[in-house]
């Protein structure tokens, strides 16, 4: 049984200790900081069984739709999640003085029969609140997963977004490639 | 114990008894054909775990690389998709008579805490050998897994594709939307 089954996290908290900024060096951040430690008072760590109470789906409400989710329900697909080995990697960032999740994302991994058996990551549901932009948090959250999905031996790494996001996203070393860059969608 | 779990496919056959063409009716085609029955000869399943031996990989090499993988590495896959519960929707199409897989396409799914602890459906490797073109089994096997994605509750089904793929995309509803219709991704 590893640690994360026991101790409430959804992945295991020392695979961040394991990578770096450095790992993917698109971006200089302008102070002293690391990936667990994004920003003074600030920690970056996997989503935690107890995070409805510290407001992660507040944060979340800043993105999108989100809903009244009991505290029962975000149990009962936190527990999908994790019961589903290598896939779900939601990343936070809490405020400690505050006991506050003041960002996340996820990176989902996807395992393939094509390139060689290979794994593919994608980023979904990026979000800072609003009272710490400014701060690279962003970033550094997307800085993280891709530095993550290399350390997890994903052969490429993807994302879907809006016009106004592009440039953002390429400051990170995304890009959207020519002839191939389009996303379609069918909304039930 | 489910049957699935004990007979060899990735996931329960008998899903694809409950879901229809009609479903999702935004195409339609030429000749009397069903979901399981796309053609006459034709079988659409889930992916079975003896079908690197029917030419599942040979298949999928149409559509990218895919690499030298043995029996063995393909089981290895297949067996993490398979304890990888409500995720891993591989559907294949054999021409029965030669015992040949000929077509396949794969319903990725992910659970989210947005939109009320939501599920999305993503279409991934979709591939009809270049011997079986015109006979409408692409957009089979699409609508086959749209409808899927709509009996298995999700709120949106999504991909990514050349720009060539986009009217082929269209005749089964998908849409790039306006200012949001952005596909970026980095390759290791």
């Amino acid at each position: 049984m590893t640690e994360a089954s026991t101790n409430g996290f959804l992945y295991e908290p020392s695979i961040l200790d394991k990578i770096k900024l450095e790992d993917w060096p698109k971006t200089e951040f302008k102070t002293a900081i690391s990936i667990t430690t994004p920003g003074e008072g600030l920690k970056m760590r996997p989503l935690h069984r107890d995070d409805h109470q510290k407001g992660f789906l507040t944060n979340l409400a800043q993105l999108t739709a989100v809903g009244d989710i009991s505290e029962k329900e975000f149990h009962d697909a936190f527990d999908k999640m994790k019961a589903t080995p290598n896939t779900y990697y939601v990343t936070v960032i809490e405020d400690l003085n505050k006991g506050v999740i003041i960002g996340s994302a996820t990176l989902l991994m996807e395992q393939k029969f094509i390139h060689n058996c290979g794994k593919r990551g994608r980023i979904e549901d990026v979000v800072v609140s609003d009272e710490y932009r400014g701060k690279q948090l962003g970033k550094i959250l997307l800085t993280a997963l891709v530095s993550l999905s290399k350390h997890l031996d994903c052969y490429k790494i993807s994302l879907d977004c809006r016009d106004q996001m592009i440039p953002f996203y390429e400051t990170l070393g995304f890009v959207k490639e020519p002839n191939n860059g389009n996303f379609m969608v069918i909304r039930f």
